[in-house]
């Protein structure tokens, strides 16, 4: 027991459990999925409100951190919007030194960095979030990546993280497919939400990513898709 | 039990003690209310003296952080003091930058981060308090946030805190519909308040922001509100 | 029993045991009073030598901050003569700054923070002391406040710190009017610390605080009030 | 076990346990190996998807360090990361200072040099990966170095590492043998891996270091690799 | 019992019981008195020897601070000469920066300010002495102040430190009187020190203060003193 | 046991058992030995692989120091790497500093205080090594010194350190005699150390210190030794 | 027990464990010995090698710290040549800032502040070494001093400090006396040094510290020393 508390060892088995306890802050979260389409990622969230009076629509759960680049996440709020504050800083960065927008490879992996420096020194607990992270990479392909606690970083076609996330992989694994079109993709990424989300709660934030830009759906769109997705079932 | 000592570690099932203990101390402090009209925020707080020497009239709970900006909290009243001051001079500063008033959003943005720096750096434990801060947005709307130890931040049209916060929030929730004026507004605050204040403490500071303005209630102003909702009922 | 050693962190049901016990340190401490009349404050310690040999005389247990500014206290001595200091620097650079008296609000609050401080943070204890803090605020109105190890800063009519502080208090409320004049309030002042203090010890530190100026009263007229209360009972 | 949480302390037979536990890390992680031929080194790493939608042909595991200098790994993925960067980083800054390319000895020194820090050191946890390091001595013979998380470095003509690594080294020793030219020291390197890798995961990063260049196998040409091993046998 | 080990923290009844503890190695150490006359202040203190080998003469125990301020103390040999250069420091800055001497009063609570530092911040245990300090004040009056580990302060007509303390007390309180005389005084404080002394053991070391000037009294008048004292009895 | 996590502390006995477990590290090291001739110095360390497949003959555990200056040690690979750098960097500074070459009785004494640091400050262990340090004196003599963990620095005629260094130090104390030839010393370094080394295992690294220069002897010249060695037996 | 790990508080009786478990150090540490004469002082100390074929000759526990004063001391090794390398330093910026030699008594509480200095504060052990600190004082009378791990220094006439410490204390009381010339100063060293090294071990550093020189007696002339008390018993 006495392994959990000193923040960065291992324990004789070779884990950290610091990083593992943070994956399970991570399951608790609420579900969220990314789908990857032909020039097109769809990011797609739960959101939930504790009480009638709670301003459901003001909760923002997709960050863009760039022109078309956008993150969402499964675990601690909080923690979530320091961590897209650095790294909108970092694309910021990147522009100045660079003149050009980073990849989302790169914004991926200097994501997963920050996330990795909190798992190696003491003083400080490692992030409770993993982030779902789309955007385009240097061939202006779409790209959707993955990262954890652990600070560990990798590519998906299509994905989910929090609660109920493996059974929305089995979901995304029989039904995904190469090259799928902006509605297609909208409807796999709200279709793969709806079997998941509370009955009754229909609170879903969704995000379309594409070559020069991205947009949020409004509510009425995503008011749409949720009756679509009802009928196909 | 050693992973209450430990300020900042996960436990195994991916909570953060100190944190949640943290609310413990803010579900303890005296009941606050905030409540969102048509053009108005209305922010109530019970203030209650230890005795009858103690001066309650030169006790505020509500503190004006902007022109139209203000704050209070449940929880210990000497964290709300030193967060509120950081707040304001955050306020000073933004204003120096810009050349213009912060929005809520940002306000209270910058709140819960301060909130939750200290849940993730080791050497400091959270400040026990949560906040509700009122003010208007970018668009001139009203708009009521409420932020946690944890440094989270969500927006609501009426909630409360503190002691008695569930009964509060019940209330509200069957009486609260959109688009309340000043005198509305008021009164529901008052009535929401004087529910579950203990039997004969009528001291209830009362705060109104307008677009444009802010002030408090006199204490003439409050006992008239208090007479008129104990006939309410 | 593990929270007391970890300096700054809620117990489970958001407690800060440093806190609470540096105010049984206060409560340890000998009593101190202080009493607002008209246009006047009175302040009054008791004070003990622990021997024949210890020159009680040249004790001083409250502090003159500014001209008209002055603290008292119950808990450790050294901690007050400490914190005394830092508050003395705040008035001068006060009027450095601001080329006026700070008021006693202002410095109210700044012994406060100063006392916050120290219950957020690692690494160091709590103050040991309550404080008296007796001025005029910008209206030229006498005030006085208490400040706690909490950090916690309060405004009273009457009221009385240390050993016996609840016996105090409820004299004070029995007997304190508004508007006493200097005599009054002086008679009050020794009456509340003669009631308590162990019998036979006559060492009472007296000060009487005005708008422009403050004093102490001799130890000839600190003998005549005793004989006068003395008389009254 | 009170050695486990001490970072940085021996035991009383003289053993670094959190730097034993770190090799449990390693010996965790999936397989790597590394032959070295006549003017060839081979570096092979298998590598697995944890569901059909990540995207296996992304995944990474052979760092390029320099023009023909290589690093694979076995152990926690976020950590061969940041130790890669680190020692790209070296590179560039040897180039800089002494106008040449930095030889395979000397980045290996490097590496494990930054490894052994994080064992004598308090405050931090070891890495908890060991490496490969592949390229060119200043006498342009192609060598193969490990580094451990103790900080030790060791050459070899060819290894193993991670999962199964015992199982690997008996086989290289029984089929390695000097001056191996390209296509058998690929072969023995799939053959080594695909012995080992689990049943159906044909999944195996190649990398071949030659003295001016070094070049990632395609997947066609992986493919085609492990259908002539899987004849062999 | 893990009160002992947090080097600052209150116990539940708010005690600090580092500052107790060190409070006990000032009652171990041997005993020094302080007494003060008409226009004189001495300063005397038992020595001891462990050896017939060690040069008892060469022991100081009374430190000289500036022209006429002197310290003795009772407890750890080693804190008392850390402390007395300290001090010695800062009479020689306020000679600099005031161009006049300090007053006892000044070098009284600067030394008393130096311990109590070392009993609120973490990371130095408290000083392991009290001392007694004498010298002059603005008025040109004889005083003498007690300074303890706690940071207290106070003044004395005399008084004892150390072992025996109680006991050389309680003579002094019987037989010191307003207005001694040189004579008389040396005659107190070495009478008071021959009662505790270990039989046998005559080495004492005296300090005479006086307004411009202060001297140790040589072996033979000390001599002489014991023998008067001990015709007295 | 709670003696061992804290690094620094003494034992109530007077002992430090960091620095005594690093012993053990040692004494766990393979074993080296050094010789000293008339004007010369022999130093032999046993190597091994633990693979067929490890290229012994790359392994290095003689580190030159500067020109005629060389280390060897047992213990930790790693922490005998780091030591080695810094004391070859101190001699380059040396160098700088003074236009002449650090005797090796400089060169010891540094390298024997870097490894006291580690014994008396907290956040670090003991180095895990005793080295061997060979070269000349001011007077141009030969000498060989030997370093501890704890600091300690002590000159030898001849001496052994690591596994079986008590059963080699016998060997030697019987054979060793003033004034070896080159042919003699190294036939008594290799016959020391063939004694002690695994059956079969005859990797052996052999150095040579004269005044002006040093070598390593070939793999051919190492072979022919131990046939002679073999055949003294 | 644990007050053994907290470096540097109080245990409830007002002790420091450490510094009495340093002495504990001190006491295990080989046997040094200081006589004081007429115009000298002598400092022996003895040496003992763990093989023959340690180098016992080269082997220096008397450390010249400047041109006539001299330091020996019982304990730790390592830590010896620390502090008599700090104070070597001290000796030569004493030389700089002053154009004088430093005296006895400057450089011996030079060295045991800094001893003391490892006593108050956290994060460091002691030192585990006791000194004799021999030389002449502005008087330039010998004087030889004592400096203890807590940072206690005393003048003596002559003593011993290590194993036997008490036996060679209770020769050299009986058999000082005043004013020893050069040859009974040396011989008294002796002969308490060979009643207490092991039988056989005839190792003895004598060191002669004169008014404006000092220096270290040959072997020849120790052996002769040796002989001659031996007759004399």
């Amino acid at each position: 027991m006495s392994y959990d508390t000193a923040l960065t060892v291992f324990s004789p088995d070779g884990q950290l459990f610091q990083v593992e306890y943070a994956m399970e802050a991570v399951k608790r979260g609420l579900c969220c999925v990314g789908v990857r389409g032909k020039d097109i990622i769809v990011l797609g969230v739960e959101k939930k409100a504790t009480s009638k009076l709670q301003n459901v629509k003001t909760i923002k759960k997709v960050y863009q951190l760039d022109n078309n680049l956008c993150m969402t996440f499964s675990g601690l709020n909080a923690d979530a919007r320091i961590l897209a504050n650095q790294t909108r800083l970092q694309c910021q960065q990147y522009k100045i030194y660079y003149e050009d927008d980073p990849s989302v490879d790169y914004i991926a992996k200097f994501t997963s960095q920050q996330q990795q420096k909190f798992t190696q020194r003491g003083g400080a607990r490692p992030y409770g979030i993993s982030t779902l992270i789309a955007g385009f990479d240097n061939q202006n392909k779409p790209k959707l990546f993955q990262t954890d606690p652990s600070g560990a970083c990798s590519e998906w076609k299509a994905t989910s993280l929090g609660k109920s996330a493996k059974q929305v992989k089995d979901f995304l694994e029989k039904h995904w497919r190469e090259g799928l079109h902006e509605k297609d993709a909208l409807l796999l990424t709200t279709k793969a939400l709806m079997d998941v989300v509370e009955s009754g709660n229909k609170n879903i934030e969704l995000c379309v990513i594409k070559k020069n830009t991205c947009w949020f759906l409004s509510e009425a769109e995503v008011e749409e898709l949720t009756k679509i997705t009802a009928q196909i079932q």
